[in-house]
């Protein structure tokens, strides 16, 4: 058993400060007073301990209290992504078949589901008190995140008590906490990137300034204003706040510690403009299934161990699976998922304890990761997982395409977009794919070029050799 | 499974200062290396996972070594108290049958034991490799540690990783944690106090500076050079620390960040006196049973809750047992012992999950701890622990005693110390007493005054009614 995380950290520091959103702060004390109470009004509606709740909201101030009232009641919480398309969304809503939607804005969210409430609803609602839980068991699931693989079906991946605990416990014994700490969180709350600083604040003790979009301007005064301590990245929003630095000839004061960069590689320039503007930048490795990073690369150590994601934090274990130096990257630790939800449930995501992520990698003689390539040709767009195999699927619906292959193309801005090659089997356009896949994906999966070919290429065992596509292009 | 402790901490921070002692210094990697070859040395001479290996020694650089090289091979720990008398040790030694003996220096300790060697015996040893576990469980006894209880027999209290480590773990999210963390150890490390300062020292990163005995001036001055951020005392060596320092009119240094004060009340001129010299002091709640720390009263709080123990730690959970306020206090958690071994292995600590402490205490309305009074009329002599029981049933071996009570005095120097009431059953001298107790108990635990009275206060059910003998001796 842990301790119910908001309940106990409000009685340890109950004036400090929990959350800070456009100006106005609250203390955990408060936080917990706002949590419970909603609560108790999810409670009159019929919530009660052990029900799914799917959540579809912005980051916002109401969307931190729905979040610790849902953990209040003990409720699990299906994390989605506004930016997916309907038909995603219905997908996800279809395979964890939660209790409950919970929307922040009806007007604005418009997909139909069963029991969907908005937060007003919920607001409208009485207060009833129930008996809150002191302690909750470590294997409670208090996320579900969907999260792609090879297959192309996204999967519901559960994320425990004990997952975001020894995360978050891990990360503090590598970046050290303080009582003055700061995160900045402009990452979105329903990624695991995002919802981890939720986490990290109730445990530690520790302020989150929330944003709701990542705004170069604004991230970079907050933290020039001394008030931040921490924050998380992925490379293109990290270069987007350099250049407003670099615009202004200005550099980040001493009291920011530390900058994680998540979401793929980043750019050697980016390290050295970086150390210039006194950022000290670490990169990690993380994803879905390990509850957010699982190796950190130490800011001293970014240039000497140049491409390298670090080293396993405290309670994490990496090991390369092949016989070559480069391998599968495969994860132990008690921050690794323990399975899914929904189409997914029967399958265990570890082989005798370990999470095989399909990541190829390598560990040098003296134990830093390298990771060589994201797991089944993955595109990484802004820090977004793009699976191609989803796309494709996407596209082999439409009743001109006969087969489709997705392959990133390396981006200056977005590090990389996804591209398609079609092999048609009747006449169609360029617009009426692009029209046709809008309907079906986020905007940030649509392909930003179509090239139609003759074939893909294949290897002899027929599987897409997506590294190929470009070229193959090139000599046809 | 958690990770080597040492072994992963070499492996993420490996060029940081572990250990200073005596003006050297050793860096993790070379921690392990000595402590590794220490192991191969051992193993050598047939000491190999799970065996049991009893230590006695003073603190030093060896003594660290030696301690982890056990560990590394997975050794279980009997932590021996080198102030106990030989009967003492020989019991905790019969008691928990270990495999083997550690000394520092034959010529210093002299007890007999028939596999005993001394720190040289081994260093003189060849070397074998074996293979060391990158991974340890949970459960694993790292420590034994003897502590008595109400019946007066110590008891070989089973410290687990899983102890240390959610102990370690608890204290940094209140404390906080930096990479530029010193812990000056004064503390024995054959006590928890001292050997949890170890343990945070691997799992944290941080360096410890260990001195073999406590020295007010040789702390204060290394405090002052600005190279120690924490540091344990109890009350009577915080207070020897304020004199040096009211002496020379000095405070310390804003890089001091902690002082924590354990093994009983402080009074409250030691804390109004440590504001005026700057000293952060965080008055805890330990014990053996708890792998130290179970609740901490921050440093601001000192003054507006004096004589509270603060609250339960991140993982820690204080109930009180009992109709009344105040009540017996109960801890639970995974800091708290699973058991015992030896004669007690048989008793189970927990009564539904809930360590019963037998000290009694109160919560108050904002969830602070006080402990009203030390469980068995505990005597805490200068953050050493005496149990009366003991003493007594020392005293009673004595030809000439009929039965003997001993109770806790007040003293200003050492807090309290334990004095004794004896009734005879034939004629004998005070110093005949004295000379029969030194062959028994360690110094610290003998009766500064023997008061023969002509029968002891005891209650309806005959039980010793400790607190009222000073009562008694005015009135009779």
């Amino acid at each position: 058993m842990y301790p119910n995380l908001l309940m106990k950290r409000a009685s340890l520091t109950p004036n400090r400060v929990a959350l800070r959103f456009n100006d106005q702060e609250w203390t955990f004390a408060q936080l917990l007073g706002k949590a419970t109470k909603y609560a108790e009004k999810l409670h009159t509606k019929g919530i009660t301990r052990g029900m799914r709740v799917a959540i579809l909201a912005s980051s916002d101030v109401r969307l931190v209290v729905v979040l610790h009232g849902c953990m209040q009641i003990g409720c699990e919480l299906v994390m989605l992504n506004e930016r997916l398309s309907e038909e995603e969304l219905n997908y996800q809503l279809a395979d964890s078949a939660p209790d409950l939607l919970l929307v922040d804005d009806h007007a604005k969210r418009t997909l139909s589901f069963a029991n969907k409430w908005s937060f007003d609803d919920v607001e409208g609602a009485e207060q009833t008190a129930f008996e809150v839980e002191k302690e909750w068991p470590k294997e409670r699931t208090i996320t579900i995140m969907y999260t792609s693989g090879t297959t192309g079906r996204p999967k519901g991946v559960r994320q425990s008590l004990e997952n975001h605990l020894m995360n978050a416990t891990g990360s503090a014994l590598n970046l050290g906490v303080q009582p003055n700490d700061c995160w900045l969180c402009t990452m979105p709350l329903f990624h695991i990137s995002g919802f981890s600083i939720l986490m990290r604040s109730v445990i530690y003790g520790m302020t989150v300034s929330l944003h709701t979009k990542f705004d170069a301007l604004a991230a970079v005064e907050e933290i020039l204003s001394g008030t931040v301590t921490r924050m998380s990245v992925v490379a293109v929003t990290l270069e987007r706040m350099l250049t407003v630095l670099e615009e202004r000839e200005l550099s980040f004061p001493d009291t920011f510690r530390s900058m994680l960069v998540g979401g793929g590689p980043v750019p050697l320039h980016y390290l050295e403009r970086a150390i210039e503007r006194n950022i000290p930048v670490l990169q990690t490795y993380g994803m879905t299934e390990t509850a957010s990073q699982t190796t950190t690369l130490a800011s001293e150590d970014a240039i000497i161990k140049l491409g390298s994601a670090g080293k396993p934090l405290f309670f994490a274990n990496v090991r390369i699976d092949g016989v070559e130096k480069i391998g599968e990257i495969c994860i132990k630790g008690p921050h690794v998922t323990q399975g899914y939800v929904g189409a997914a449930e029967q399958k265990n995501p570890l082989v005798d304890g370990w999470l095989h992520t399909g990541d190829l990698g390598y560990l040098d003689e003296e134990g830093y990761l390298f990771v060589v390539d994201r797991r089944s040709d993955l595109i990484i767009s802004g820090g977004e997982n793009i699976y191609p195999a989803e796309i494709e699927q996407a596209l082999a619906k439409h009743p001109a395409v006969k087969e489709a292959g997705v392959a990133g193309r390396q981006d200056d801005k977005w590090g990389q977009v996804p591209v398609a090659f079609v092999v048609l089997k009747e006449e169609t356009t360029e617009e009426s794919l692009r029209a046709f896949m809008k309907k079906q994906l986020a905007s940030y999966k649509q392909p930003v070029d179509y090239y139609f070919v003759d074939q893909l290429p294949r290897n002899a065992s027929n599987k897409l050799l997506r590294r190929e596509f470009f070229n193959h292009i090139k000599n046809t």
